[in-house]
């Protein structure tokens, strides 16, 4: 914490709501400055979102940023973090930051982890080292980070989101551990100047969904992530299991859907009453040469691109679609040179920001439902190269 | 060419002299601004500085920087730059470039090159299909790219320089070749934009050296660039031969030294009358963690540095020093976060850029000799990571 600035405790102030549905418009206010929701935080894995520094990220129109509490605990430690400063200042970030609890990264190397209902056990990839993080040890972690957004640890796993496809008592299974585990975490806590967001699990089962949000409501959370959803589920099965998550939940309280998505994914959401994001998507589509465009997404490494001195979305006003041509950019991403994927993704970045603002200025002047018609008529995702399109996956839950 | 700038041949102006010795103070004028001697051009091998903007190489002082021809021939092809408006336009760097011949790349990839007297016949190593560079291609490669300072093609070979570790027939075929090599490209050149230089060989016979020199300058070459140095020689061995090849050049000429170096070799060159350099020493070191500062190199990869809230150079008014700590820095370079490499590379440039301005400085003030004396008890290279130290080394001579 700034000595000079008064700890605040971070709150939401909700500010307007659409008439034709759960669409809302917010501010959250952080001791390190508000983030206006619906908002998009970039991954910043290792305290940086891949190279980019603080500077360029608010030119693009960034507010806040999320840092994974599971690659900063193991390297370099929230100890050596705290001892210099806290993340803000240790990265030179000087606005909101959101830390992750390192559930979702602990489900991923699963064969090093051993989980109990004290917590989890695992060694470090990076040196063999044993770890453990216990739901107190998670908050502990984060609020020597000093993150301003912090989220209770829970138990995941990647159960298939379709109906009659997952095993009722598994997912009830995690989502008591979660909800166990978040009391825990609750208990812990020793900051008042960080906003601690419970976490929603409950699978495919809306009623479990809903069992989930309002259990989670009731230890007296006053901000809620939403997990276990952009497992390759249908927009329709999405939006039915955010129906029945969101609808529990006072109206007041922040509502953060937990590493998504693409374009669409974040159109669909916000018009569900969701408020908040993280993606790994728009950084790493960005260092692969694809790039998102009012129109859709373009591979630049199809040759098509060659000799094309347009910019990369000539309806875009950042940093390089003013200077750079995309046969430039395309050069560059297929010469592996390093500025390609800078620029690439911070173009990404720009497209995602001003996406979000779009959505915020339309819901604001209750227009929302209209735009979303004309956005979805204008944004064909066409990006030829499959994998690497806009669309949705699990993959894009990991770490930057 | 911008059509609104009206068309210059570019020329060197002698400013100052030492009183004491060969160090000289210079400008060199080109179409796209001039470049202040002595003088150093940081490598973008493929049309970028690798992983840095235009924009932030003129904040750290860049005034010029160095393409490899080899490499933009085969990606994205001399063509498409040429069509795209040129190498400045492409990547959008508005001063002065300086191409290479390729001659140092062709050498590199041997076993894939049949040379003659009419050229050499090379596969690409990226798609292996099949090219011809002759001393009349290397000129309209390099007329296509549109750079302000080109070279004539060479043939290099790595060949020892101390005394009698060389065969001196095979030296003389190889300076006789690059003599006529030289006087074919002059007479293929069609632009009077462009400023040629040509290559002096020989080895490590001072006779050798100082009759190439003699030749190239014959040809009617008023710019020169010396090739053959920075194999590993002492730093004695290689101020003998840097007079021997000087010697005989106008004073009114521009000398380019090409490939190197460490901080030392320019101080060394600059006070053999040297005017200008490139070399990957700065950007290849920042990506690998080793930083250059007024006492001497680090290599931020080692533990001690692990929480240093220090800046790199305490010294150093670069933006990366009045930004992030040693111990961030570090963090980002063991973590394998590209924002490492970039920083990093951007401090050695502001580095290398003040060093030579701190030199033109002390020649125009013809105070060089004590400035040198004052530096080399200051500098100490004390990087513990051998390989990575600042030294002297064949490697600095290969593309970034």
């Amino acid at each position: 914490m700034d000595p000079l600035s008064p700890v605040r405790s971070p709150h939401f102030e909700l500010l307007e709501r659409s008439s034709a549905g759960p669409a809302r418009v917010g501010r959250l206010h952080t001791p390190h400055g508000s983030l206006d929701t619906p908002g998009f935080l970039p991954v910043g894995t290792y305290a940086a979102v891949r190279g980019l520094t603080p500077d360029e990220l608010v030119a693009a129109g960034v507010q806040g940023i999320l840092a994974n509490t599971y690659h900063l605990h193991l390297r370099p430690g929230e100890e050596v973090i705290a001892r210099l400063g806290g993340l803000h200042r240790f990265m030179g970030w000087a606005g909101p930051i959101l830390t992750d609890s390192g559930g979702f990264q602990l489900y991923s190397l699963d064969h090093l982890c051993r989980r109990s209902e004290e917590g989890v056990r695992f060694k470090s990839p990076i040196d063999g080292s044993d770890h453990f993080l216990s739901p107190e040890r998670c908050i502990e972690v984060q609020e020597a980070l000093g993150a301003d957004l912090i989220v209770t640890l829970d138990e995941f796993e990647p159960i298939p989101l379709e109906p009659g496809s997952a095993d009722p008592s598994r997912v009830r299974a995690l989502l008591e551990r979660t909800l166990r585990w978040a009391e825990r975490g609750q208990a812990s806590l020793r900051r008042s100047d960080q906003l601690l967001f419970g976490i929603i699990q409950g699978g495919g089962f809306e009623a479990l969904r809903a069992e989930s949000a309002e259990r989670t409501r009731a230890l007296g959370f006053r901000a809620f992530a939403i997990g276990g959803l952009g497992l390759g589920e249908s927009p329709e099965r999405r939006a039915t299991l955010l129906e029945a998550t969101l609808a529990p939940l006072v109206v007041e309280a922040p509502r953060y859907l937990m590493g998504l998505g693409a374009p669409r994914d974040l159109v669909d959401a916000v018009a569900r009453g969701v408020d908040l994001f993280d993606c790994v998507l728009p950084t790493r589509h960005g260092r692969h040469g694809s790039v998102f465009t009012h129109t859709g997404s373009l591979n630049l490494r199809n040759a098509c691109f060659r000799e094309d001195p347009k910019p990369l979305d000539p309806g875009c006003d950042c940093g390089v679609c003013a200077r750079y041509s995309r046969a430039y950019l395309r050069h560059l991403i297929v010469s592996n040179e390093m500025l390609g994927p800078r620029l690439l993704s911070l173009h990404n970045l720009a497209f995602y920001m001003r996406l979000l603002e779009q959505m915020r200025e339309a819901i604001a002047e209750d227009r929302f439902e209209a735009w979303c018609a004309d956005w979805r008529r204008v944004y064909v995702e066409e990006d030829p190269d499959g994998d690497r399109s806009g669309g949705s996956s699990a993959a894009t839950h990991t770490a930057a």
